[in-house]
């Protein structure tokens, strides 16, 4: 089995920190292919950086379904894209915010999600509402930027831990869900910290890949993700049109 | 007043449409600026083609708003890049679905909306539920082309009709919202066949976008919809980068 | 165009200041035309003294319609007997509230009222459950009265502001509602202040109107606000028997 | 224990029905006092005739109250009035539509309220609403007016049950609420008729108000509905003032 | 009248105490007839005791169904089993949830339930849900055990008019609901100490009963309280095969 | 990995095919333990049979793990007992209607639940709305017993592929979920006849199980899921108590 996972940014050190997080946990037998997107934005910041990502995540995850992918992954905590992509792809595309509250909502009753940047609060939380989790599930930032959590001398740590602090207190948080993509390393020790379930987006997403490919399943072609009708695409994009 | 009317798809026909509907119900002092967007897709049907559509959206609102445009409208009712649109541009964005919801909302209890194509029925209700409309409107699709209801021999005006009037009987629908962009004319005509308020989206955004202008309001850049911080973009969006 | 604004109170000198609001905001052409209602309470804090604003109300929406205006406002930021005026008028009717929802929608995702008394918080959010907004919006109070806010004196500008402080914080709000009838300055200061959206009711109702009016559009007929039949009406209230 | 059953509708001959309701199911000890609202509409159909019924109902539940009643049932199926009767009364205030949700909530998961007329449906869902019953309750119209339903030769009851049997089958009805005043015989025949709970709302709202007499509980006078401020009243309604 | 008391868990003390409570409510003719169920747990704290606990709470309901009783209550405040012995019986059977909720409901906007322990909240934050009372309860723990309460010496009554005072200011209650069973002497105190409603689960359920069984009404035995069909149990169970 | 499947009824055949079920889907390296409920009822039909299935299938986990099962799989589409087993289990639990449901959920928008029994239709729309689909899952009942599905000459199947085409029709369903145990060849056949995503509960909860295993992921044991508190158990029940 082979899962492409797609970095939507274009920053190259976020591919791999996913491929990491991603390979750390897949079955044997199942092969993570990770690639960065080409085209759009270095980082994924609220709603404007998103839309601009979705172009190179199409492209991505076209090419990795012709080199033979079963399922492909859109590394973005945001879930970028992912409307898009399951009407176009004839493979199943998981995403990292949906992957996590259903993984996490099978072993706990509330759950809080921490994000990096508190603009993003807002649109995770549309995303939160339109998966069914809203009565149980807060979201926080804690405020740091993605790439301080792997630098010790930052300080980056202890804001994370303080807002996972909080969230047990005020939202008396059942398990955390790390809203950042390709944490796995972390989330375990978190967990281990805490003596409760901390969930990484691209390991849980890696699993419902897993499960969707393993029972044969994949996106419906009826309705809403029927694939879009043939139409000419003018300027920058007339390389996307759908055949 | 300035007020921008932008066509997110390619096809300038339509641009003429809901430029007509647009200047049909304008006030005096108010200029109807209508752009066809450069890049993209020839027509919004779903998920797929929503998201091509973003990247010429947002070029032609910031063509706009630097000639001097007040206020800009996404002339689709599937209100295409309406927050990414918000979180870049300096005036009000207007999007067609939402002017009329709030706009019928103000005058009946229970709405239906008819669209053109089914496998649009399930991207609006999804905004409608975002809107906070879903406990009294009903999305239904006529299943014709917009463009067949210009051609009177294409007994595409007998479907709509027909999907009217099961609105009226099975949803007890007040008022019609017609669900795509720039049908103000045949919304008189149809308001005077049922004796009900029947809402073009495009006159509805009109209204609603020389509302704001003329409160001096504009969209919050605090949060949710703050600017995104400048960082590189690649490939072939490299031009829209954040400043 | 002639705009009726009718404060469903009995104080004047709020009806001043309303019709001040929403003048200062009204479209060239736009003809305000602002009333006291004869009969009810000298001012709306809660459920009972709304219940008896109705009929004088209505007395003064019949009146001003027969003198030609086109549409009608509820000067009362509690939208006070707004069903009942229209199911009975024949002229588009709006309410601060909604209009300041509406408005307020567009521009931002969270919002918070600050109303004055806190027995209204209750009131408020029914209406906010109702017109769709409760996943974005907070009430608030600050507990001062009204016409305390015309008093420089009074301390009361600072306990509105503290609360509208807290709201920033506290809520994460991306915008303000002043939830009480026409502060149209005070907003304009106050946006100026926080750098964010703040909305005034008045003058929120002032362009919808407009915009009902510019779309002639009215209140549907049909179902829910249907005229209500003729039926012969006892003692006091014989004079609102409906025709 | 004495408990006013005020008709908030100026029509004596229904007064006359409801009393009878109300008397089949009082408890022994309890004693049933109905009035006839003096001011108002001859019979409450949609939101203008509700809004012109509550100063009238006030005035009855006043000098009930003065009179030693334990406390007062608003003997009209849309629960007119009842939040200012309770920011008012010293004494519980019950209505029907609330009384008989509870009840049939209690011994059933699916319920259709069969009201009279269609105009009713959307004011008595949003009482569905707000009382937390939206999602197992359905509401339907016969469409006969009441009086025809004590009239063996109008039609009037083969409608109604006609009605019902929609309701047992479309909606999987498990109760059936009679959504308008006063049917406790009628609740009784068609309870052994179809072999399920049919609940009357004036039965369910005497047993409301006895619990509730029983409990020595009442309205809280905190927040919501604390009693309204004293002020000045003028005009046809000065006789209403708060003391 | 005869109503069966339940007391799901097996200590008889808890028994006596909900049946004192439901005594000193009991309208005059009423037989409270208080039972301890044989089988399961001491006491009921978390979805793991509630499990276990319907067995003798079945069996009870049985046996004092045969015995004559007219409705049963459940004296848990958890609703254990309420949906199972609905199914089963064929009186009426009431849950102190329930109960203790549709009673506030009618005489206060604003409730807070302040159960024993925290891990209670989200079992009865899920009945609050299905009840539809979310928008208006919150759900607080004042962590002390049940029978401390009856010890002076305890200091267990100051945590719980703490819990009370952070509801009236933090939540706004307008009522409180006790939620644990039997506490109809410390209701009323509490409600003079207070002055608010606070609502005894075991006293509303004994009210709801009577009114169940005065209005004649019992559960639905159409759909989904249908009595479950014959069919063989096992093993230790074998004895509550249904008939 | 060993994964325990539990079918909570006592009849072996159908834990036969529930294991047929699961085996046929499960990874390499998955063994499948299936082991039938030695306590309660032949079948789950509705809430009664649902609470006394509970200490068989409780007694079973327990024993599986103690064999050094890794995770254990409800086999009944009510997910009976599933809170129950997860405040007791070290190991994940896992419920078939929740993992087909956020199986479907991840490749279709609106979908359909087909059950045996129309009375198991309320129960299942309760798990719907607990698990956050209320929006976009429909629950529909074929009405045929589960085992005459395996006999051709029954009817059955024309029976539930009716079942199906009436959800294609009236729900635009875009994905089925056959809502009873251990269908997972039929739900492959009937997914090539409809040309749709059809999802077995019993394979998806298979797949649902090794994803938490392989993220090495329990239940929370933090609040809701706490273990239970020791106590004593009486009567039959004293084997369950918690330690």
């Amino acid at each position: 089995m082979k899962i492409l996972v797609v970095n939507p940014n274009t920053t190259a050190t976020m591919t791999e920190t996913a491929a990491h997080a991603a390979r750390s946990v897949a079955a044997p037998g199942t092969e993570i292919v990770a690639v960065t997107a080409a085209d759009g934005p270095a980082s994924i910041e609220g709603y404007y950086d998103e839309a601009f990502a979705v172009p190179g995540l199409i492209r991505a995850i076209r090419e990795g379904a012709a080199d033979g992918a079963d399922a492909a992954i859109v590394a973005c905590f945001d879930d970028t894209g992912l409307d898009a992509a399951r009407a176009f792809a004839a493979i199943p595309v998981v995403g990292l915010c949906e992957a996590a509250l259903v993984t996490a909502g099978q072993i706990a009753k509330r759950i809080s999600i921490v994000t990096t940047l508190s603009r993003s609060i807002v649109p995770i939380e549309d995303l939160v509402r339109r998966y069914g989790y809203a009565e149980r599930v807060r979201v926080r930032a804690s405020d740091v930027p993605v790439l301080a959590l792997e630098d010790p001398a930052s300080g980056a740590r202890a804001k994370l831990t303080a807002e996972i602090e909080r969230a047990l207190v005020e939202d008396r948080a059942e398990a955390i869900v790390l809203g950042c993509a390709g944490m796995a390393d972390l989330a375990r020790a978190l967990s281990l910290q805490y003596g409760l379930p901390v969930v990484d987006g691209v390991a849980a997403a890696v699993k419902q890949a897993e499960a969707l490919v393993g029972l044969k399943l994949s996106t419906s072609k009826t309705g809403t993700y029927a694939p879009p009708p043939a139409k000419p695409y003018a300027g920058l994009l007339a390389g996307f049109a759908p055949l």
